[in-house]
Parts: structure tokens; sequence; C-alpha cells
């Protein structure tokens, strides 16, 4: 297998003539109309990613389709993380669709398997599962937990955090900027950034900065209720290492009455290779865990895990309902997930495939300057791109660059961090070597071709 | 066809040997473990419905059906709106699936198909649509927007309003009560109660309350951002009339520089009848209008739809994505809803079998002298149940038993308003004669039983 791009460094290598060239930089005429009919019916808010846009029709696996017959290896989308339209999804959702849609408000044996299942994914005292639609709504809902568990409505964040499309999860979310303020009532922290900031005491460093915010809130008569932490700091840049340093961050929260919430809505399931969960790596144990995105691989399943006790004055006061969530067709397409997880090892895959994919990224540091570092775990791998590997000055420019010339060669990653600058590189777990063979290849040209074009 | 419970008044009437029949009072022993295990994984967020509570294994159309095959009637549920696993719906989410399950942040011309056809749906100016995942989140959205438009704060809602389960939705929703605070910035009104409060002059009385929220918040140095209303008061007890009535909040809100946002998340698409939205009903333009239930027929797809001036702000700032939302599959779900809606000719049929099913009602009324007020549009109707109809006292408690007598006859009714006294009647639009028979019979023979037990 090859990618449709050897070679072409430029649109102007692509022919005119093909339309469904993945290198072509212009849309054809039918894409345009439809861009601008997007534009009428949908307005801005939602933006297309990429330049040019992608108008997939199919996907399989690893790959998605275009109209034209062109094809994309991609390592971007975190939500189908047994692969695209995996067939054993796929059956499972249409079978209990043409079945039984109801609600959770009956009884069901399916929604009970599946939760059992989840929680045995999970380290005690972790004994209780709530469902919702989206990760937006598990972490809206796992802060109206915490302020009611704790009476505090502090809320402790990363400085460019992402947590949610919520009015609630929005003011904890400083990524999004904007006019979109945050909460009075919110405090961030820098990103555990070894890189980039903190040298190589990340662990007291960060904790350091959570006991300031602490302390901050303290000030203004605010006590924290939590301490709100995508596991891998995603949108931050992708930080992993060393494992283990949130527990004095973690410590930290507990010790001032707030609890600490995992959000694993992106990096959960697996992907992070050596553990289902990515904060395992660090040894602890989260008192809510909020998930999502892979969870259906499409299906819209998401939810949260909590101690009992924290559930306790939540249920008894909230009445709270999802009419959508935690149905029997979320449950199959949830059950099928982890079936395939299981049945085609896909974690060990995950590790093993993700330490190639690694090994082949330092590889390529050796060759070119620009890459400042290359971290990750498992298939959520960050590299990111320099001016200068001295002053570590970031090349959102390059970046940008870089991940338009992969889509032109047909191969999907995406950007990260507050500077852009981070490759952010999540492809399906089913991610093979030769997968791994295709993207490296593909990287490698792209940035052959930056260098000679800068 | 006839019912599975003729004649049949108590559950001392029911075979013991029995266990599928849907009268037995008590679970059997495999449903009491699942009730036992559902306690132990999901905790008590999730109150099951019916005493004794349901566990359907399958659903076509107005039935649900249990594992030991007895049926049930489902007049209760909003989601299925063209009735449970219709098969073009199923076909169409089953393709899709197999098919592309990739966000909208691909070009795809599905989900632009089905907006123009939802935006033909609505009155000029309503002309943008945004995709959520629930109503919930839509209401958490259209919240959002308003006060970004606005420059505003202030929410008014009715007194017994329930808008969504997110931090922000529950803050504006009075029904939940227990320790879930109003917002400080939330004012209520009572709601457009003819029968029971405001006599004839409906429409005054209730925009003077609005005016007289309004005038409060400005005593507190807010403005009104919105006023938020489910077009037909689902959780007040379900008002409608007369048509009009919500003209005069409306221009009071306008007046102030707030917005109208109309919630259709239970009574849109159809089932009011007469009109495709039940707002249209008052010959008015919401500036936002809220979507969600129905819209899928249980795929979890949501949304709103807003002036694009609204949304400029919005667009511009917000940075607004959500993975799950609008995406081809809930495309293909909410496209096939449309055309089942539409070559089945089903809100036609709302208007004709509601009217009969309402009349139905008010032959009962004559029967039975604890119907207070029949009242509803389409197959959207409320019988509010009276100790007196003199002093109009509610009568919860046999409220409560009609529903339980009723299930144990094989069909399923809800229960709303501020005093859970009146029965809730939305079946899918599909309702036949046959079934409005069926409804009417079992409801005639549960108050007689009660009639006869009180």
């Amino acid at each position: 297998m090859t990618t449709d791009s050897d070679g072409v460094c430029t649109a102007e290598g692509v022919p005119a003539g093909d339309p469904g060239h993945p290198a072509q930089r212009t849309l054809c005429e039918a894409d345009r109309a439809l861009v601008a009919r997007r534009q009428r019916a949908l307005g801005a808010p939602c933006q297309l990613s990429y330049t040019p846009p992608l108008h997939p029709v199919s996907a399989r696996g690893a790959w998605l389709f275009g109209a034209g017959g062109e094809r994309y290896l991609d390592a971007s989308d975190s939500v189908p993380v047994v692969g695209h339209c995996h067939p054993r999804v796929v059956e499972a959702i249409s079978r209990q669709t043409a079945t039984l849609s109801a609600s959770l408000r009956y009884i069901g044996a399916d929604i009970l398997d599946y939760t059992e299942r989840l929680l045995a994914t999970l380290p005690d005292p972790l004994d209780r599962v709530i469902y919702t639609c989206s990760g937006s709504e598990a972490v809206d809902l796992a802060l109206r937990m915490a302020r009611m568990a704790t009476g505090a409505e502090g809320i402790i964040v990363t400085e460019n955090a992402y947590h949610g499309s919520t009015a609630a999860t929005a003011a904890i979310s400083p990524c999004i900027g904007g006019r979109m303020p945050l909460g009075v009532h919110v405090r961030t922290v820098p990103a555990p950034d070894r890189y980039r900031f903190f040298g190589t005491d990340v662990a007291q460093a960060f904790a350091a900065e959570v006991e300031a915010a602490i302390e901050d809130l303290r000030r203004y008569g605010m006590r924290v209720a939590a301490f709100v932490a995508d596991s891998l700091f995603d949108s931050d840049g992708i930080f992993v290492s060393p494992a283990g340093f949130l527990r004095g961050a973690m410590d930290a929260v507990h010790r001032a009455g707030g609890l600490y919430i995992a959000d694993e809505v992106q990096c959960g399931f697996g992907r992070a290779g050596s553990h289902f969960w990515a904060f395992q790596r660090h040894g602890i144990v989260p008192d809510i865990v909020v998930m999502g995105k892979p969870m259906g691989n499409g299906y819209p399943v998401a939810g949260l895990a909590a101690r009992s006790v924290l559930l306790e004055d939540f249920c008894e006061d909230s009445h709270y309902f999802n009419s959508m969530a935690g149905g029997p067709v979320a449950a199959a397409a949830a059950g099928a997930v982890l079936d395939v997880l299981r049945d085609e090892n896909l974690m060990a895959n995950a590790e093993q495939t993700g330490a190639s994919l690694k090994a082949g990224l330092n590889m390529l540091s050796e060759e070119f300057p620009s890459f400042g570092d290359v971290r990750g775990t498992g298939l959520y791998l960050g590299v990111e791109l320099v001016r200068d590997r001295d002053s570590r000055e970031p090349d959102s420019a390059l970046a940008s660059r870089v991940v338009t010339g992969m889509r032109e060669r047909g191969v999907l990653v995406g950007l990260t961090g507050p500077f852009q600058n981070v490759l952010k590189i999540r492809p399906p777990l089913i991610f093979s070597e030769e997968h791994v063979g295709i993207l490296l290849t593909t990287l490698s040209q792209t940035l052959e071709c930056e260098s000679g074009a800068s």
C-alpha cells in the first residue's frame, strides 16, 4: 500500500484535470456550491477543517474516501477509536435500532451489562455511571455534582484547557478565547509542560501552581470545588511525562476539600496504550471520570463514573434525566466498541504501534531541526514544531503548512497547543505498521518540501 | 384489536401463573434482579417509570413489547414521533452508520439537504440552524446566544418550567425543585392557565406577568435576555388556548430588548396537528426555536434555528463545535423522520386523530366528574383530574392511580403539571382510530374501577 501522493510537493504538481486528486488545492465546483449552501444554512459556527476542506463520502478502518476515489489516512479523529464504520459496531447499532430504542426510564439488561463492563475497567471506588449524549454534557454534569458534593464553587483548569460547549463548560475552557469569558469562579494554572516551562520538576511545579490557585480562590472568598484536567492535556499541547506528575496536584485539591475530575473525553478507552484510562498512568484515582467521543465510535454516547457517595446528594435532589442518553442503542454501540477493543487487542496495539510511530518520529527529529519535541503515549502523540531548538520559539506557520501539506498528500493530522504549533496524531487504534509507514513517509516528504521551500 | 386487559380491574384479576400479563403488579424474579443491578450500577439518578416498571424488549409502531409477549400501547413518549423503530428511519440510520459517520468539520451534502428542508418548515426570518445532540444542549446554546446578542442576563420562565439538565438549563427549570436552585438572574411567571388561574383573559394576564418580571429584573439591575417558553407548556400542565395568547408576552419582552426562545423540544415536528411548530398556533415568530426529542425518532439529534443576525456575534467569538452533532447519521435519521411525516401525512393525522381522541375524552368527561378539564392540540392532550369540579382541587392521587391502572391494562400515558394531576397523552403521530378506541376504553375501564373502589 502506498500513499496517493508520492512525490507531490506542491499544488503545482497536481493534474488540473483530476478534481478527485487529494492534492488539489481548490475545491471542485460542486463542493464550492456545498460550502456556499453551508454558509447560508449553518452560518459560521462550525468551521470546516483543512485547506481545502474535505468532502468524504465513505469511510472504513483508518481511511476516509472522497467522491472522486481519493482517500485519506485518518490520524486525526479521536472518535472512531476502533476504525471508521467497524462492521461489529455498525451491526450492533443497526440491530438495536431496528428492535428497541426506548429510554432508560424502562428496565433493560443491555445498559446494565455495559455499565458493569465499563466499571470493571475503572479502579475502585468508582462504582456508579451516569450517561449523557456528549462529553460536554458529561463535564457539565460533573461540575454540578462537584459543586453539590463540596458546597464550593471554585474550579481550577489549565491555561489552554477545553472542556466543552455548554455555558458551564465553556466558562471553564480558556482555549475558546474570543468574547467567551471565564467564570469569576475559575482559576487557571500553566500546563505541566516539561518542554517549555517547567524544566524537569513538573510534578512539584504543577502542584505548587494548583496550590497557588486554591489560595487565590480563598482570597476571593471561594473554596475549590474541583480541579478539572484532560488526562493528556490535549488542548494545552499534549503532556504525559513524567508519569505520576498529577498526584501532587490532586493531593493539593483533596487537602482543600475539592474533587479531581479526570476529563477522558478524548483520551480514554485504551488510546494511551499502557492503560485503558490515561489518568491511570499517574497511579491515581479521580473522584469523577468523564468520558465521551470514542465511547460509541461515532454514536452519540458519553457519561461519567463516580464514587457512589458523591452521587447521593446529587441524585436525591437533581431529578437528573437525559432522554437520549444510556438507551439500548447507546448500550449496543458502546458494548460493541468494548468487544472490538478486547477481541482485536487494540490497547496493546496502541502501545506497540504507538511506540513504533513515536520511534519513527524521533528518527525524523534527527533529520528535521524544526522538531522541538516528540511526546505522547500510545496512539496519542504530539510533535512540537519550533523555529529554533535553542530558543524553542513556536513555529505555528510551519505547523499549519505541514498539516495542509499532509492533507494534500492524503494523510490527516491535527494541530493543538496554545500556539497551534503541535502536530496532533491520534489515529484509530487499529493503526498498523503499514499505516505508520505511510504517515512517516508523508510527514517526511512534507517536511522536505517545506525545507526546500524555506 | 382489543386490549389485553378487558375487564381486569385489579391485580387480583390477573392469572398468577402468567408472568407476562401486563397487569401483574409484582416484577418477575429476573426483572427484580435487573432493578437491583441497576441500583448498584446507575444509582438513583434515573428513576424508572411506572409501577411496576416496564421491561420492553422490542417495539414497533405505537407498541412496546415485553419478553413475556405482553404489549403496551405507547401514548406517553414524545420521542418516537413516527412510531417506534419505523423501518425507514432504521434503514436510514443503518445505511449511513455503515457508510460514514464523520463530523460536521467536513463538507457533506446530507446535512445541508436536511437543514434546508428544516428551515422550509420555519417562518422567516429564521434562516440558520446549529446542531446539538440533546434538547438540553440546544436550550443551553440558545441561552448563550441570547446573552451574547442582548448583553443582558435575565431569563423569564414559567413557574413549573423544565428546559434541560445542564447547569445553565437546570438553573431556569423550577420544575426540578429539590436542592437545585434557580439562578439569581431568573424570574418566574405563572403559567397561562385558563382553567385554574387566569379566567378567560389569558393573553392580557400572561403579558402583564411577563411585564412585571421584566420590571422586577430591572429593580435588581438586570435586563431581560430572554423569555423561554415551552410552546405547549408541558411541565406546567399543557396550556394551548386561546391561540394567540403568547403574542403579548413576546411583545413585552421585545420592547425590553430581550429575545423570545420557543422551546419545541417536546412539542415540535407536527405533533400540534394544525401546525408543524406549536408556536405557530399563536401567529408569532420566535427569535430562536429549540428542538430535540422527536427530531431523530430516538437517534440523538437536536438543535436550534435562529435569525442569522443573532448568530453573528456568537459565531465569531464562541468557536462552538459539538463533535457528535449534525453528522451524516444525524442527518440521515432526521431526514427520514421528515420523509415519513410527509409521506404518511402524519401532521394531518395528528390533527384528525387528535380531534377524535379529544372528542372521546370530552365524552368521558360527561361520565366522570373527576375530569376537571380536557385540553391540548393535535396529539398532545391533557386531562386535568380534580376532586371536585367547583373547587378544582387537584386529585394527584387519582391521577397516579389512573396511570398505574392503565399501565396494568397495557396503555401508557404520562403525568404532568405542578400537582402531577394532569394525564399527559402524547402517542406517536401514526396513532389510529383503533388506537384511540383502545386508549379510551382502557381509560374508561380504569376510571370505572377507580369509581367503584372509592
